[in-house]
């Protein structure tokens, strides 16, 4: 339960994922150039903890502008493990509980282990803010006692589709870090290219990346960078579709004969699969995963297994005649066949096997975990049948849903769905991932499509299932978001400089405002233009974020005015500055030619906001509107409502039309 | 000579430093995903050119969001390098000469020598824009021919105030690089830090840094970083002044007894010296600069010799002593003594000898480098007597003043001054050096302080002496600005997070308003408060550009308004949006307190907007002023022109007080 008195209000518009249990009390502990932490307890030499430690200082005075260093006095802050935590790889379920108390002076953080302190200190970092009074920084004085709600809170990160170069997979790790998340799940191969240095079969690497993949070093390297911030890492392998990557390098996996090659442009040809009736095929993923599982420490490895065409399978002859041979009525008979041998290779290997939901038939072996796609009921059924789960289903960013959407989601519970799982059952729902394909995202707006929406899956991953206030979700991610810049992600700032590359010598400023209107369009309706791993993805589209903030912000002012009739003057006035922003705008659009086909979406806001200011001056009787006003007001702006241009969607339309419909006729 | 045609005027905005020579035709060739670099001649295989070709690719990409790749098509562009380059390190006067063609679909940059391929290389990327017509980028038709007006175009880098990490030196780096800067003169000591790991002294960095120094390695590594971009690196160790540093380490070397530290706090202590008259200080300087000399691969190496206090010897009896048993009456004398020592030092060592005018006296060989901080005249008086000189006066970018303030220094010409020098005179003026001291300034803000106005200085020390229009020097230095940042340059987001930080939960847009119209103080009027290395830089001074661009730009709309009457409504509109932002601002500067002192500059804001909105109704007739108005307004405006409110001024307020003064009394 959140408890709230004094100054709560405050602190908490800071905290994303709220903690369980919090209650804030009145004044600070300051921050000064003196800032240090002590640790005690039987886990204080966890190298973890001993490395966190600086990283709080740095993050402490970059968030303050204070250079904190050493000095000759007691330290403000301290630090108890009570255990030591085991040895070796961060398990699934390990302990993740802390305490944090801020009192009198004293910043105290207890933790049962070396990962309790690393979420800890990310709540304590996400409340530093100015002291009320005396010019300076400080923590509010505050009781928090908190643990998550479920064991496995990740992303699901591709980097086939477009390659994601390590310095990025470093900076999502911190940003995971920060809002609490404890898995990252590496795509690392699919039909646009295998990403991992393969010592044994170095063809992965020489025939199936064009040259995109990390060295093991370089994976070794991201591995200790997890770690270190108490992240899991799973590799996902996917197989037997999504798998020309594979096939590139190896021709003698595929079913039917080759030549097969990496995919570079998407709608070149259908995924490709491997052939599961020879047993050379087992031998390569024995080898395979031989060697993959010795280079990722974790218990869990995952192999895909979705989207499997059948046609591959039954449209080869030698194929078709061994299913027939063994009694196999359905392609999917021979991915059951295909992934219960797949699962004895992981477990010889020492792994559990995770897998999307088609692995899920009736002869898979219990061990098995299911990560589901297709939304809580398959989750809920493979529970039922016995089988650890996650959810990934309305958790995919690069759709383009609002934070909203994905809030909603909640992998125990769904509307119209009944939850009848016993207890036990219950337990085997481990948690979820957002989950991101990189099909339209290149490493420069990756941060973009991830932050801040993923901190609200973090949150309701961690924070009691109770927590689902949409308006203070709301207001607290913004403050994470800007929060979270202070780790490097580039989350605000690279939109904007991609803005200023469309805009050329012109004054950004109008394009910022009009941009500022609209979204991609949602779902998979970007998916129809030409893309792949070398497309130019440079348009106004791939410049923002996935959802407009103005947009949500204006929505929610209209209804707000509908209903009390008090804030006009102020949409009044963000409507004029809209206009004059899509006048300003035309000209760059004009000129620069990248930004040419976004004319209409100009045309469109200005439209739109000198509609809707005539409606509100009628509605606040400023004016009086001429006869016939509203059926011509609904014909101006119709062409904008609920109509995508190009990709995008401008998405003041329907306010606007909000407006329009609440002028009476005359 | 420069001569434009066609699309001339919009590829010249991009250039800076400006082409000696440019003809700009009509077309472009387009920069697609195949775009790639052949080389040939004498000079293909020199290193620089080798490492710089991928680097040119990723900076095209990055430019214009394309996903240039290897593809089996020829190459659009071919890179010819005469000359093979001398062997070893880079030398003064190398030349840098390039001729870059761009027609019918192809780019030509021919060069003598890899240093010239190097310069090309940035005016290419420079000259990339969207390309009329067809949606894209491309370079458009031009033929250049460029070489620099000086040999040494550099930046005075202090790293002694503030220590600057490594990837803070290697972005500076890189942005010298894109203006065709070739000189990094590194301060490296100073009294308040030494900052380079000796292996022969290592008391220096154990006593002399507080932990922030260079390993040699790190050195090594920004050498390497700096000869692949053409730059030289020139190494200053301050002495015998300066060195609180070398005597907190080695107190032997010291004017009188110590104890001596590493200067924290400005107020505590004015500059220590060193013992001139003891021949174990010698001892110690051979020792030390022969160690650096074998680091510092540059022919030239700065031993400083500014600002000695000649109290500091002459009250100390046994210097007393020594100057009057050798005849020396002033301590320019002594220190005149001791240059001469250090010199024969340095040059035992195979070095030049660079020091500040402090170091210029009657019996100083020629062989010795004068940098003048003090003005023009005496670097030309200098070269009159035959030694080499660098300008640096009035290039100092730390006291915040504007680009046009610095862009107006010539090191061959001053208002009201006779250059007088034969040309062989003349020839010793190698060229100058933008200077930044860091007081005042920490590894987050120094991006900032240093760009873009010291790409002026670029332009001055490598354009034709007539290039001089200052309108045309900020159109263009806006565009470079914004092109700087895709080298990784933070000086326009890195102030954005810090006001961010400023306003806390409080949407930054008003202070964003508000701090885009006032500056720094200019000159040494900061250097009043109490500051230190561990001093805490996050108030609104250090987070705002040393100059307004919308505040120049206000001035100069004021002035067109009163020349021609246009604008003026455009001139209202500005200022309703400043006294709106002023209102708003005034919550957030009240409630976060680290911005509470700034209260004062937001009803600064708020009243000169007033104001100024009320005269330009008058001027443009819409309004009539009532009785007294002027002599209210005037009283009214008074408090905010010309004052400065902590660190700061408001630099709206000239415009403002003119437009006032433009309406007739009433």
């Amino acid at each position: 339960m959140t408890t709230f008195v004094g100054v709560a209000a405050m602190a908490a518009t800071f905290l994303m994922p709220l903690p369980k249990d919090m209650t804030v009390g009145t004044g600070f502990v300051p921050i000064t150039v003196s800032f240090a932490a002590t640790v005690s307890g039987p886990g204080a030499q966890d190298a973890r903890v001993q490395k966190a430690i600086p990283r709080l200082v740095a993050r402490m005075a970059r968030q303050t502008g204070i250079p904190i260093h050493p000095m000759n006095v007691p330290a403000v802050m301290e630090i108890v493990v009570a255990e030591a935590g085991h040895e070796g790889v961060q398990k699934l379920g390990d302990n993740e509980r802390y305490s944090l108390t801020v009192a009198d002076n004293h910043i105290k953080l207890e933790a049962d282990t070396p990962l309790g302190v690393l979420r800890g200190m990310e709540t304590l970092l996400q409340l530093v803010q100015q002291t009320p009074g005396a010019p300076g920084f400080g923590v509010p004085n505050v009781v928090i006692h908190d643990e998550p709600r479920f064991p496995w809170r990740g992303l699901s990160f591709d980097v086939s589709r477009h390659f994601m170069p390590v310095e990025v997979v470093k900076r999502e790790l911190d940003g995971l870090a920060a809002v609490k998340m404890n898995v990252l799940h590496w795509h690392l191969s699919d039909d646009e290219g295998f990403r991992v240095e393969s010592k044994k079969y170095p063809k992965l690497q020489e025939l199936g990346s064009d040259g995109m993949y990390y060295t093991q070093d370089q994976v070794r390297e991201v591995l200790a960078y997890a770690a270190d911030r108490g992240i899991r890492v799973i590799p996902e392998f996917d197989m037997p579709g999504h798998s020309s990557s594979f096939l590139a390098a190896y021709p003698e996996l595929g079913s039917g004969p080759g030549p097969f090659h990496v995919v570079h442009d998407h709608e070149e040809e259908p995924s490709l699969v491997m052939d599961p009736t020879k047993e050379t095929t087992y031998e390569f993923i024995d080898g395979f995963i031989g060697e993959m599982a010795e280079l990722f420490p974790d218990e869990y490895f995952h192999v895909g297994g979705d989207e499997v065409s059948p046609k591959k399978w039954i449209g080869t002859p030698h194929i078709k005649e061994y299913m027939d041979a063994h009694h196999m009525a359905k392609a999917a008979d021979l991915q059951a066949y295909f992934s219960k041998r797949v699962l004895d290779i992981v477990t010889k290997h020492g792994k559990r096997m995770v897998g999307w939901d088609e692995i899920l038939n009736k002869d898979l072996p219990k061990t098995a975990v299911i990560q589901s796609w297709r939304g809580q009921a398959s989750l809920w059924s493979a529970a039922k049948d016995g089988y650890q789960g996650i959810l990934s289903a309305n958790y995919y960013l690069d759709l383009s849903y609002s934070a909203e959407h994905h809030y909603a989601v909640d992998p125990m519970k769904q509307p119209g769905k009944v939850f009848d799982l016993t207890p036990e059952q219950a337990k085997l729902i481990l948690g979820g991932e957002g989950t991101m394909w990189e099909e339209l995202c290149s490493p420069e707006m990756v941060d973009a499509r991830l932050w801040p929406r993923l901190a609200v899956m973090a949150e309701r991953f961690w924070s009691p299932e109770s927590t689902t206030d949409v308006a203070s979700m709301y207001e607290r991610l913004d403050a994470t978001s800007k929060w979270l810049e202070w780790l490097g992600l580039n989350h605000r700032t690279n939109p904007r400089l991609m803005l200023q590359r469309l805009a050329g010598p012109y004054p950004v400023e109008p394009l910022d405002t009009v941009a500022s209107l609209v979204e991609p369009t949602k779902g998979y309706s970007r998916h129809a233009q030409k893309y792949g791993i070398f497309s130019t993805l440079n348009r106004l589209e791939f410049a923002i974020p996935s959802e407009s903030d103005t947009a949500r912000e204006f929505r929610n002012g209209v209804d707000a005015y509908l209903a009390d009739k008090k804030t006009g003057e102020e949409l009044q006035r963000h409507l004029a500055t809209w206009e004059q922003a899509a006048k300003d705008v035309k000209p760059m659009m004009t000129n620069q030619s990248v930004l040419t086909q976004e004319l209409p979406v100009a045309e469109g806001v200005r439209v739109l906001s000198e509609v809707g200011q005539q409606a509100l001056s009628f509605l606040r009787g400023t004016a009086k509107p001429p006869a016939g006003w509203k059926k011509e007001a609904e014909a101006k702006i119709a062409p904008y409502v609920d109509q995508r241009f190009g990709d995008l969607l401008i998405q003041i339309a329907p306010g606007v039309k909000k407006l329009v419909a609440a002028v009476p006729a005359s």
